[in-house]
């Protein structure tokens, strides 16, 4: 069967937002054995949403649509799905009821636009939205499901994971799916295909391997269709254990996971503490780790030091160290780790120094170039890192290079 | 003319990458002039590329692909181009000793994958890609103009910026867009919208005004049509003008900016300097500031105070208030604010003290409670604020939230 997505609005084409919707659905998607065969984004014009609705429906057998239900008159969504169906739309008493329930927490009169989101075209069959206001809509026509979901994320995500996903696997039956995913790091693309070519060629048709590459990662993913979900686990688990000794100490982990999550795991497991002393990853570090719920029980804080000053006052770090060897310099990054230690008191301390970009570097010590440092309870390590020349890769790969060294300090322990 | 979009790779249906591509391009091309039409995201097969490559060129008059150019064994793009356009790969000596150039930095000999990548479709020209290994391919066949480049971001924008766009505007001849965003901040839409009907009546039909909401923010978007660009801006420039009697001190900017570029602005400008002191959002206010080329000219740094020890001992909180009023209070999170004044020598210091969620809510304090200070040279203020259940979320409005009060107590001051 296939399944497509069309997420409606002008933002996404002219690029004022970015389409995380579709991305989200394909991951819950797959989790339950649904496929997308293709990701349509397209105008808010009535023209633009008939055509796709008449060209989808031609390919696939769902067809899923967010965004365009808002209260506003930049969103003609449901009245184009009327002239699709050649219906119209009528008062629907259930929805009025949870957009009065909604809104009376945040103004107190429901006014007129409101009142035009309990509008709904006569043939949907209307699915409860909780978490907003706008109508979330099933519609069966000449052998293909729609589905027209609002735009706002956390609306379409409960809508999917507890509405429109179960009525999917309830109505069609599909055979399964099963994906696998081995992080790599440390081996650049080409080179790891190299190591890999033998080990592909042994793979089973019905077995894809692919290669996804991440700033300082790749991710190698295994996907197996067939009947049978648990043949396909044993499968690939089979070719993992093969993998395992061609690859050996590049593999990070065996599920696609952060290394935010696997320190987490680690540092709760093992009951220790962490802090960070950050300076060119500007606090990136702790916000990495404090987006994870719960990290509060192992993560005691961070010193942003940005200013030599804060390394100084805060960590510790000697005057005549910055003086002579410079801010970005391998003992300055060990006295940040272990100044944030003592200063925060953990059993752990990552710290990172370094020239982000785009200035600042200098024919020594060019963008791109920064030291990393991890300090335990029994020693210090360093190193130093030459990144690229993209400010925001800079950050996100030497603070995941923070993480990277952290596990393997904890884990060789 | 029309314009589309293709996006290649199984990684994107999946969900497991983002397509951040397709939104930059978008936003590129629109400031170029084109309006992109649709953008489509397709499986990595030859079936579903052959077949997007003849609906697209039924539609538009251009269409840009990326991704499916890597050297491994799940890029079949550059094969099913040559199907297509019914041509061959031949081997091109100019891409050669690109990659050759380029994979020197890093491996010592070039492996048979790497010399694959030089061979390209007979019937293209080869557009330079100085920052990575893969070719960029512009096609016109049959009336329409095809470039195909590689899915990396920043080689897809290198090549869009320097080669493609401005190839673009020199074969098309197209009129002018304009658009200009205002950026509300504090108004729910619904409300918004029907403080702009009469407004929104009075606008001619050669532009288009479209809200575009996005936590504790809405951007209202005009976008105008036309033959002159001078015409369509002063236009829209009396729109605006018109705008802000009705929508007040709730304007936040007058141009798509964000909280982070105005605050850079306003401290270079007045020479000041910033620190923050961050529970609840955990280090983003400093990853958000730092994320900006040139930051250190005005932040100090940051202390990221997980732990309520952090609190006593870097930032001086004291012990009884902590005690009394708990982490999550208006004491509490003052003396955060006054202490990273103190601690980091800044002007200004910002603070933030939560309950980010999911986990951490009591019934005076429910997930979302979110307190925030500011403090500056001649008095310290705090509010606090209610946000929603989700911690992501939470993060990001607190985060915003304390810099929009940053901004007032300046602008006030």
């Amino acid at each position: 069967m296939n399944l497509e997505i069309v997420t409606i609005g002008d933002e996404l084409l002219i690029g004022q937002v970015v389409d995380t919707n579709s991305a989200w659905m394909g991951r819950k998607l797959n989790e339950a054995g649904f496929e997308v065969s293709r990701i349509n984004s397209i105008r808010d014009t009535e023209e633009e949403i008939l055509n796709i609705l008449s060209e989808a429906s031609d390919r696939a057998d769902v067809v899923l649509l967010t965004g365009g239900l808002g209260p506003t008159k930049d969103d003609i969504t449901k009245e184009t799905l009327c002239k699709y169906f050649n219906t119209e739309l009528v008062f629907n008493q259930e929805v009025f009821e949870n957009v009065k329930s909604l809104i009376k927490r945040y103004v107190s009169n429901i006014n007129k636009l409101n009142r035009s989101q309990a509008m709904v075209p006569a043939n949907c069959t209307v699915i409860s939205n909780p978490v907003g206001t706008a109508p979330i809509m099933w519609f069966e026509h000449e052998g293909t499901v729609f589905v027209s979901m609002p735009g706002v994320p956390s609306e379409m995500k409960y809508a999917m994971e507890f509405n429109i996903i179960p009525k999917l696997v309830e109505k069609f039956n599909i055979g399964s799916i099963v994906h696998k995913t081995v992080l790599v790091q440390g081996i650049p693309e080409a080179v790891l295909a190299e190591m890999l070519e033998d080990f592909e060629g042994g793979i089973a048709s019905h077995i894809s391997l692919a290669y996804l590459p991440a700033p300082g990662q790749i991710r190698l993913r295994f996907t197996g269709r067939g009947e049978s979900k648990a043949d396909l686990e044993a499968e690939i688990t089979t070719l993992v254990e093969q993998l395992k000794p061609i690859i050996g100490n590049n593999i990070l982990a065996l599920e696609d996971v952060s290394i935010t999550k696997i320190i987490a795991e680690l540092f709760l497991n093992k009951e220790l503490t962490l802090s960070s002393a950050e300076s060119c990853t500007g606090g990136n570090i702790a916000h990495m780790i404090t987006s994870l719920p719960g990290s509060s029980a192992y993560f005691k804080g961070s010193v942003v030091a940005y200013h030599n000053q804060v390394k100084q006052h805060i960590l510790g770090v000697s005057d005549d160290d910055l003086a002579n060897y410079g801010a970005v310099s391998q003992p300055v990054v060990e006295q940040m780790a272990r100044g944030a230690r003592k200063a925060l008191d953990s059993d752990y301390a990552v710290a990172t120094s370094g020239i982000a970009g785009p200035d600042g570097g200098t024919e020594e010590k060019p963008v791109g170039t920064v030291w990393i440092s991890v300090s335990g309870p029994d020693r210090t390590i360093s190193e130093k890192f030459q990144f690229g020349t993209i400010r925001e890769r800079n950050i996100i790969r030497a603070s995941e290079m923070a993480l990277v060294m952290l596990k393997k300090m904890i884990e060789n322990k």
